[in-house]
């Protein structure tokens, strides 16, 4: 069995809710649409939490792939 | 059916109202005119927001893709 | 018709004043007369500005470009 | 025998535990699954700990690479 | 005729005093020797200014492209 | 005599004692076992100081290499 | 004659004494035993100045490219 890559647990978040954490902080909550190598990455349904509190709910958003640090399937 | 990839979504909004936030916590609105794969982007019709506050009006804007952490079409 | 790049706009703003705003919240007002693809930039008749101040009047002056943030034609 | 290379290192971690480390000074702990040359990671049974203390408990997590300082085995 | 790039404006400088200016602030006034596609920059005769006045007088100077905002031509 | 690279000083200091220094300000002192030409390091019996002071101990650890900004043979 | 390039500045330095300063803001002194592309150096003799005083010797020192803004011949 091959030993498995980073962008195979992206895969099998693919339409499912995710958290996204950038380099300034903000957090993403959403469904996981797209990601490429770069880890852009949109969202769609997506909300702005600040603190644990939410912000805004945004819909479809593109996520600049070197401004995350960490993507978590819920 | 192909997986959706993230510059589909941006493709979509061609043409569009879209917001654009940079990493010194900038944002920008305006029509999405171009975009490439290091993300630079043309917007239309900009205008820059601080704090949700209108600050200016700025025509047509080229925004340099490193410096982009999201775009949201509206 | 050809989606429009990011790089058409900077190439209508050849020879006319453009504000280019710096990673440093530095800002130049000057006339664009060069740029390549990684943005590094050429202005003539260049003047910094701080706050909307003048803050001086360089010339000709090289801009390395990833230290852009935007490019407005004026 | 040939010198060892780093990434060796991550392959015999594989599937055990690891502390992983940010640059925003976030610690993770959990069982690493995953990693690609660009220190991309996919930890499972992850948790965060702040200061030593445990923050949250998160299940599967990708870091991506550019965010990591260090990845040490327990 | 061949739109002007970038580089055209550094070679013109060659031999001549400029400015150069870092990310970090400082400022070194020199004549330019060579540069290459990263911008990485040789001066002679440079010296150091620190909000305008003169801080020490170095000689030759390597500055590392990355490190460098601008370059003016005096 | 081919003039000497600087991969060749890491090359000697192998199986030997180093610190190793971060931009974070961190500092490693263990065994340099591997290294690669991202600057990727691993060390064995690694210890972390803080300001001169032992903060822990670590056993083997992975250093990013962009996160390092020296190494020094002890 | 063809125009010099930066490297050329560094080869005449060679085994000679230097100066390197940091993006960190440290400074070091030593003589220049290796640079690469990358601008990677291995200093000799190495010692750490801290604002004008020495903080210490190191002797061999390996220092990432990226981390460095400047290097001077003394």
């Amino acid at each position: 069995m091959e030993p498995s890559r980073p962008l195979d647990a992206l895969n099998k978040a693919r339409n499912k809710k995710v958290i996204v954490e950038l380099k300034n902080s903000k957090q993403f909550r959403g469904t996981l649409i797209a990601f490429d190598i770069h880890i852009n990455t949109v969202l769609d349904d997506a909300e702005e939490y600040v603190d644990g509190e939410l912000k805004r709910k945004i819909g479809t958003i593109f996520l600049r792939g070197d401004t995350i640090t960490l993507i978590a399937p819920q």
